[in-house]
């Protein structure tokens, strides 16, 4: 099958189909997204991982111990748990301290034609959701995480830094909260995608406050690092969603003076973006840029590199 | 009157009394305690104070409004507060945006004879409570604060760091939660006041443990938060209770992808403090190494600043 192989470098191989074991469901891949970490991975950002690439994607089980699956549109938790450790006893899997990622840690992801992935990681797309749409559980599920560890009640005053893919998420997601939320980004066009929903945005060259009860750093770029910890009032929440290349210099006195709370902020729960998208309808199709043959991944990755692109799809169908 | 001044340069002077304004109370000092942050101060860590040094004390209102007060043995809370900002209208007069801070910051402090402070900051100490002890409020109300920020029931696995003079008092609290502590410190002297009083205590080099529920970090050192920072298990806290003098290389990935809490920690509430010492009448004399007559203060602050040494105390009536 056609995949798409990080070595080192990035390439379109044929490689061989994975082998499904039992307690496992194949899927053959329909689309898939490219995430940051995806791009991190191939500038090196993210040490370690060899094999294929992708954890955002849809597909549909070719083959699975329960033959009721078998046909089902469905997407994966990209966390491959244990069961058996101390997290994955409370209902923590995505901590499980023996966990593969799918595409990111120790196994192999979904830009390929196939995919073999644990049967209880399956969830299924209700028919109510698109393709394009479902594409996004991923990352939502991530956007919603934030939900899950803060209290954005009706209100609360919220800073959300970067205008890229995680971040008009958060956007998103923020919105449903009835918190009093600007957004400030660098990019006039993916600003305006928030502004056309009613959301506050502002250019960060335009950017000038302080106090925020909640400031969530999504730029990805460790320089908002310190802008945001600045913003939060004291006694605030920083929640931090980016993951860094670089480490950069920090004293955190000021997180001690002011009392700040930080929160660090990763994968969320599929079945809440599920219910996300059903309860609120977000205009998610807004935010693919392009689409691309699985053939044509590395043009997709360099497309989704460029400055003012959102989220890329890649086309298995198409190969 | 004398006082110990700091200017750049610390030296005991003679300087003029303190004049009470309405509002305030003239406090005639009998003993004050040196912190961490006085010696900070004086080695050009916290920047920009220039007066008399000086935050935890004990003394009698000698001259106030209310003449009940005087002759009354005080203390006195360290953060003046407007009384009319955001944080002031929350009861967050700790965090007041246009506070002065006794003996920190814009205002001076009590190691001299006499000091004047806002009437809404005195609190008067209970006649069960000797002057020894009463030194105690201020940093025991310090390590208070972390009850007040972070869940530390019963069966919590809690790695405090440090065996300081914060460290200990923080140590006498967390016993009374029940939580599974655990002290890890430098100084085989100071951790074995907390070995008799039936806490487990470890020294650095013989520690190599993680994945705690919750770490304190309150050593002061720099080094220590990357090594806090590593035994906190995923979603668990990390409190922050020193502010160091200097910045350092930090990349805060596995803050995110671990989904760690940290959480800054300052001043608390001087009623808890007293409340602690008159339910559980912890050993506190045993943390005093020394005592030394407000003339002597360079003696004491040099005193306080040997590895094995824990509070100085000086003695306002002998000078």
């Amino acid at each position: 099958m056609k995949a798409v192989v990080f070595d080192g470098k990035l390439h379109v191989d044929d490689v061989a189909a994975p082998q499904r074991r039992p307690g496992e469901a194949l899927i053959k891949v329909s689309r898939a997204g490219i995430c940051n970490t995806d791009l991190e991975i191939t500038r090196g950002y993210v040490q370690g991982f060899k094999g294929i690439l992708g954890h955002e994607f849809i597909g549909i089980v070719e083959a699975a111990d329960d033959k009721a699956m078998i046909g089902q549109r469905v997407t994966t938790e990209i966390n491959c748990a244990c069961g058996k450790c101390e997290f994955c006893k409370q209902g923590l899997g995505r901590h499980c301290v023996n966990r593969t990622v799918l595409g990111i840690v120790n196994r192999d992801g979904a830009f390929a034609e196939y995919v073999t992935v644990p049967m209880e990681n399956i969830v299924e797309i209700p028919s109510e959701i698109a393709d394009d749409e479902a594409l996004f559980i991923e990352p939502l599920a991530a956007a919603l995480e934030i939900l899950d560890q803060v209290d954005i009640s009706r209100g609360k005053s919220v800073l959300l830094l970067g205008d890229g893919k995680l971040a008009l998420l958060i956007a998103l997601v923020l919105q449903t909260c009835g918190s009093n939320l600007l957004v400030v980004g660098k990019h006039v066009e993916k600003l305006r995608l928030l502004k056309n929903l009613d959301i506050d945005t502002l250019l960060l060259g335009d950017f000038n406050k302080t106090g925020f009860d909640v400031v969530i750093e999504a730029t990805g770029n460790p320089t908002a690092f310190a802008l945001g910890l600045e913003c939060v009032k004291p006694r605030g929440v920083f929640v931090l969603k980016s993951t860094y290349g670089q480490a950069f210099s920090f004293n955190p006195a000021s997180v001690v003076v002011n009392e700040i709370t930080m929160i660090g902020s990763r994968c969320g729960l599929f079945y809440k973006a599920i219910e996300f998208i059903l309860d609120y309808n977000p205009p998610l199709r807004q935010f693919i840029s392009a689409q691309f043959p699985l053939r044509e991944a590395l043009r997709a990755f360099e497309y989704s590199q460029r400055p003012e692109t959102l989220k890329v799809a890649l086309l298995m169908d198409n190969t």
